[in-house]
């Protein structure tokens, strides 16, 4: 943690020389907005579209460290299902929980107050959502704005810093990265991403073994179907199961790469021919090169209605048609984002990390910007919490590099690799029962309505 | 492990006695049949059927207490592939690994020696598999037999047993317990049942968490298929996920009850009123009222041909056909039975001990019989190893009980909470490298052949 504060510190030279001299960061021309002479303000915390298995972690920093500035912060209030329990004052008083929950989220998956997928529109657009806001924010005296999210989120996090500018409402907002798609910009990762990538490379790692068993006789071609609609970092994690101790054969499917039926049968086949068997890790984002989904292969039930299949079956039916290969596939699905049990170390601690780095900015008077992780240095793996304009980051998706890819178009690069490693490294083991991980459900007491009207979304 | 061994004595007052009054076990009379006297035969293993996360647990109780007895048993030579490896003469001399190796496979799933699906005939059928394995045998001076499988395996081990009395062959052969599917007689369980239901439990409270984040704008059914073609012993781990400490939604539909769609959408629908959320555990054996899998939906591609889907889909997309409900969806498929990172230590440490009394059992004389786990208590979860007779246990299938299944088909009884709990205690985990678990492959050194014939299977 020293490192990080360090790197905030290093960020804002001035105001760290003002703050040494005095020993008081109230002391700061920003800060002192928010003293302790003034009245302290409570602060809004809510979580944002997909879940993660580290989510609750950035909440866990947010909270603990909001709990150790009590001069500076007055109540945490999270959402009760994002921006939503904003907009139709559903809080939740977290000062109802005791250490020991709050502590629990740390090791706990999903999202402890809910999310939601619901963005907010320009004030031009509707004005009455950003009007709600501050009705909201103002009855139950608010003046932080904590929102833990991805980009769309991010874009919400920005309308809502700017409400001091536009609608005159005093506002420290702040967002706090995550997605599993690892696609925010200028941050080096997202929490999430880390734990997922770990997820799906043992879970690889481990089919791929099970296969290279049953090939003599049976299987020889396992698919395993990943998220990440727009991006191939997921899919590229799967990279991970075959390294230099442990040679497997691994096809990769990006959605970077327009499906080549022809060319991916022909490594599919040789991989087989040389290794018996051969395990394929597909992106739910790979298109054809008609521009549609592989997934989205119009089926048809016996009754001819339309029917959702994943991609993995289209690629693993592919197979066997093409080839003669025995299959099996899996669809991971929820299973990889919600996997607590295989978090990575290093995506729990910048998770935590970040949602500290998220509270101690805003009281150090910040607006509109998000905490970063930036990478230091690889082996041994060193980072620091940055931080990002949030005009920077809303609406800018991050893709993988093209050197990240192989030639062939269906592995991945040393300098991927080197991405990837340090963040699945480390495991980060919760707290079990018989047998059963003890993952926290928090009480989530409401807090009291001030405000006589309701929202309608 | 002293239990373990005590309840093989136990088993056996009289031989106990024995040995007990002359201090060495070969002075029974089934044991000097394999006297140091007599020249010391090597033992032949294999891995038969599906894979598991713990059948290579097994094999290390196997070879590690063959080494232990040198003097009773030579080199252990195991089937390249199962029985296969034994009609082909394709052998792997373990002998050749270091002790580290073999210790790794306790913690490293599948197969390590390959597995096949392989069902040897009868005698009448097929004189000839059964005079070439005499004839493999006896070119490498094997007396002792040990197969790791289910129960097409155990028919296959019972089938070699009775060589002394069909052929002439003095043979030693004991099945050793391997199923994901736990239908096994006699056994109180069955190695790899333990480490599938635990990953089932967790991924299933893991997910449900996960969509009750989701469900006010988004998901609000998580339907995941499990294994189990035939019972649903997997499937009712799902019923897991939920209990006192945390109470979740949990729909599980069941091999053994035929699908009713009305009922279970409504049950469905229930749930998520109240709760907001539900999660469906499936297996993959479900059937409609017309005795068909409903998997087998007959799905036809745009260009009409049949595609192959999981039923996890199919009752996804009936629940937002019929309810309107947002769904995910997820098929484990082999992450299930290969996810040794989050193995059942009980299981572990039976798929062990099983491995080891086979080899007891063996060198005290036994032949025609498998290591069974005995279940002395619930709370505190004790157990001994026992045996079966392999006549007893070739070719029966154990189903659930109907009183593990709730009265409305839809859960578990408290009767079955009781049976599974013990069977997913304490965690396992393997040692880890740059984050991932490192599994071992072995070198697998194959034997010189020393026949000139060749087997066509």
């Amino acid at each position: 943690m020293a490192t990080k504060k360090k790197a905030v510190k290093k960020k804002k030279p001035v105001k760290k020389k003002v703050a040494k001299k005095t020993g008081k960061m109230k002391t700061t021309k920003k800060t002192r907005r928010i003293s302790a002479k003034e009245p302290v303000k409570n602060a809004f915390y809510a979580q944002s579209g997909g879940v993660t298995a580290v989510i609750n972690a950035s909440a866990a920093g947010v909270i603990e460290t909001a709990r150790k500035h009590k001069n500076k912060i007055g109540k945490v209030y999270a959402g009760h299902n994002g921006i939503i329990g904003a907009l139709t004052e559903d809080l939740i008083d977290t000062s109802k929980e005791p250490a020991s929950a709050i502590r629990a989220l740390r090791h706990t998956p999903s999202g402890a107050f809910g999310s939601c997928r619901y963005k907010l529109k320009s004030l031009e657009q509707n004005r009455r959502e950003y009007e709600r806001l501050i009705e909201v924010f103002k009855a139950h005296n608010i003046g932080y704005f904590f929102y833990n999210g991805g980009g769309d989120s991010a874009d919400t996090c920005l309308k809502v810093s700017q409400l001091s500018e536009t609608m005159g409402y005093p506002i420290k907002a702040i967002h706090i990265p995550k997605t599993v798609d690892n696609d925010l910009p200028i941050t080096d990762n997202c929490p999430g991403f880390g734990s997922v990538a770990k997820y799906i490379a043992i879970s690889t790692r481990e089919a791929s073994f099970d296969v290279a068993s049953m090939a003599k006789t049976s299987t020889k071609v396992f698919v395993i179907e990943v998220m990440g609609r727009h991006a191939g970092w997921i899919a590229a994690a799967g990279g991970l199961a075959t390294d230099s101790d442990t040679d497997l054969p691994i096809v990769i499917l990006f959605p970077e790469v327009s499906f080549d039926e022809e060319k991916f049968l022909a490594t599919v086949d040789q991989k087989v021919k040389r290794y018996g068997y051969c395990s394929v890790v597909v992106s739910e984002g790979v298109k054809g090169p008609d521009g549609k989904f592989l997934a989205d292969q119009g089926l048809l039930d016996a009754f001819g209605h339309a029917q959702l299949g994943g991609v993995a079956p289209v690629v693993a039916n592919l197979v066997k048609a093409k080839l003669g290969y025995k299959y099996h596939w899996a669809v991971a699905d929820y299973l990889q984002r919600a996997a607590r049990h295989i978090a990575s170390k290093t995506d729990v601690d910048q998770a935590y990390a970040l949602g500290k780095a998220a509270v101690e900015l805003a009281i150090k008077g910040h607006n509109s910007i998000m905490p970063t992780v930036v990478r230091k240095s690889n082996k041994p793996y060193k980072w620091i919490i940055g931080e990002a304009k949030l005009a920077n980051v809303a609406n800018v998706e991050k893709k993988m590099p093209a050197d990240f890819i192989s030639k062939d178009g269906f592995g991945i690069t040393r300098k991927c690799r080197n991405y990837l490693e340090p963040l699945i490294k480390g495991e980060d083991y919760p707290p079990y029962k018989n047998g059963m991980p003890r993952y926290i459900k928090l009480k989530n007491v409401a807090v009291n309505k001030k405000l006589k009207t309701t929202f309608e979304l």
